[in-house]
């Protein structure tokens, strides 16, 4: 594996059918799922590893956000990257940026609603990525659903010439989504927060049942995570894949959506539900059997609970 | 020469060094010495047509942009371009586009002040057009100073691999600059028209001659505007060269920009400044010796005169 800083040289570096799988590192098995589906489908993996602080809201987590680059490298040769592209703020931004990438409607929804310009320094950093590195496809987990959506469109409106791939989350043990941020909870507050996809799971079972009707399947979610201590639920929905836009009924592809507070860390899990047969089926993502590498002796600073990391 | 009309297509007749010249069509002799500049500099000349609705404005002239594929084509192919990429709306913008690319700031003046949404529309489409045809270089007039200073931006912050290259302003004889809105004219007003660039060689002779103060440059410009019968000038200002803003003083690379309404037409002329020596020279562009083939028979549709074309 090859570790570049810039973009010129990533790009020399790819050959063939380019894949790109951008993280902000601190890698855990849903990143490497990200590379894995890569290495299996192109002949240069390159994976991009930066904390865009563009995507970051005032008072969100941007300084205290977890990094451990030597571990990340380590994961990523382990994982077949052939490529891992780390760049420093100044190759990506050598100048504050006057430039914007937009995606209307779609980034004022959900997420885009509590966290504003989020999705705008998503896509601006992604049409970068894009532009610098021209991959053949891109790997993006279904975690971020809304992102996805937003990424897919993107690319699309803007003709850049390579295929979006939505990969399934990787959940921990219990059903946890991983997350670079469930390192900022204690293993208490990690048993707390599996009530967001109990919820989901509740949901999704439904869901292949023939429910159908968004606010019964939401408030499914919502009482499971509103009955669990700890956890202070912010959103549940069901959007559609293609847009993120409110639905009331589940009748196309669609992702049910939660948010909420747990702890320190704000979270966000989903279930993809697809038209199969004459219903529904769920994506309920992969969940591992072993304790996630996040928590490997060694990964990142000590656990921090004195304070919301997103009001610090 | 190929013609082409999806970004695929272009994609695989692009080998080598590949410069990109982006066009509305219509073409004269502006256009063709892009063609000439990337011909010398480039293995492969794509050259892109398409009369973009998203930078055009309400009320703007849109509907009767002049258009002339079969002797743009010829043209283009006399010039020497390789792949004439001629895309319908429909490979362009299959639905209408979410997503647009602005450049903040330096869109909001000048231009960006008379023609809002403007440069989102042209930054947007240009952003596109590199996404989708991987070029190494391309070629924009320095008659549009402010699109070039805002693609070489949009360019840059969003890490596209290739060198934007700024080529003089091609004039008519008697120093009009060529602009396919000059076929909006009647003859006598393209000769009232020649006021801008008259005023502007002006200014251009007293900057040469150590005259910095941006007041009595863009005054005498603007008495010679003022002076002509039936030329009513919109403004005419001194900016830095590489982002618009206004300047009060002659002290970096700067052009110096004019704006007017002549008949049913709005023209923009300008002349770049640049440090040579202890004071300033004036790129007043290249003047033709016979009239441009803008005006060829059976070029378009007859003159229009009897309404303002950004009023209709």
């Amino acid at each position: 594996m090859r570790i570049t800083s810039t973009f010129a040289e990533t790009r020399d570096l790819a050959r063939g059918g380019v894949g790109l799988v951008p993280t902000m590192g601190f890698l855990h098995e849903g990143h490497l799922s990200l590379a894995d589906a890569a290495r299996r489908e192109c002949d240069t993996v390159v994976m991009s590893l930066f904390v865009n602080p563009l995507q970051f809201g005032e008072g969100e987590d941007l300084a205290r956000y977890p990094r451990d680059p030597e571990g990340d490298a380590a994961l990523a040769e382990a994982a077949g990257v052939d490529v891992l592209f780390a760049p420093q703020v100044a190759e990506m931004y050598p100048r504050a940026p006057l430039t914007r990438v937009t995606v209307a409607e779609m980034s004022e929804r959900l997420e885009g609603g509590r966290r504003p310009g989020h999705f705008t320094g998503v896509a601006t950093v992604v049409a970068k990525l894009f532009a610098g590195t021209h991959p053949d496809r891109a790997y993006f987990g279904r975690k971020d659903a809304q992102q996805l959506a937003i990424v897919r469109r993107m690319a699309s409106d803007l003709s850049f010439p390579l295929q979006i791939v939505g990969v399934p989350i990787v959940r921990e043990v219990g059903g946890l989504a991983l997350s670079s941020r469930n390192w900022y909870l204690s293993p208490e507050e990690r048993q707390r927060a599996t009530a967001l996809s109990r919820g989901l799971m509740g949901a999704a079972d439904a869901a292949e049942a023939g429910v159908t009707d968004a606010a019964a399947l939401t408030q499914l979610v919502w009482d499971e995570m509103a009955a669990a201590a700890g956890v202070e639920p912010e959103y549940a929905a069901l959007a559609a894949a293609e847009d993120a836009a409110p639905l009331d009924v589940l009748d196309r592809p669609a992702f049910l959506a939660v948010a909420a507070r747990v702890g320190p860390a704000r979270l966000i899990d989903n279930i993809h539900l697809d038209p199969a047969g004459d219903g529904f089926a769920a994506d309920r993502g992969v969940e591992l059997t072993a304790p996630s590498l996040l928590y490997r002796e060694g990964r990142g600073r000590p656990y921090v609970h004195a304070e919301s990391l997103e009001e610090g």
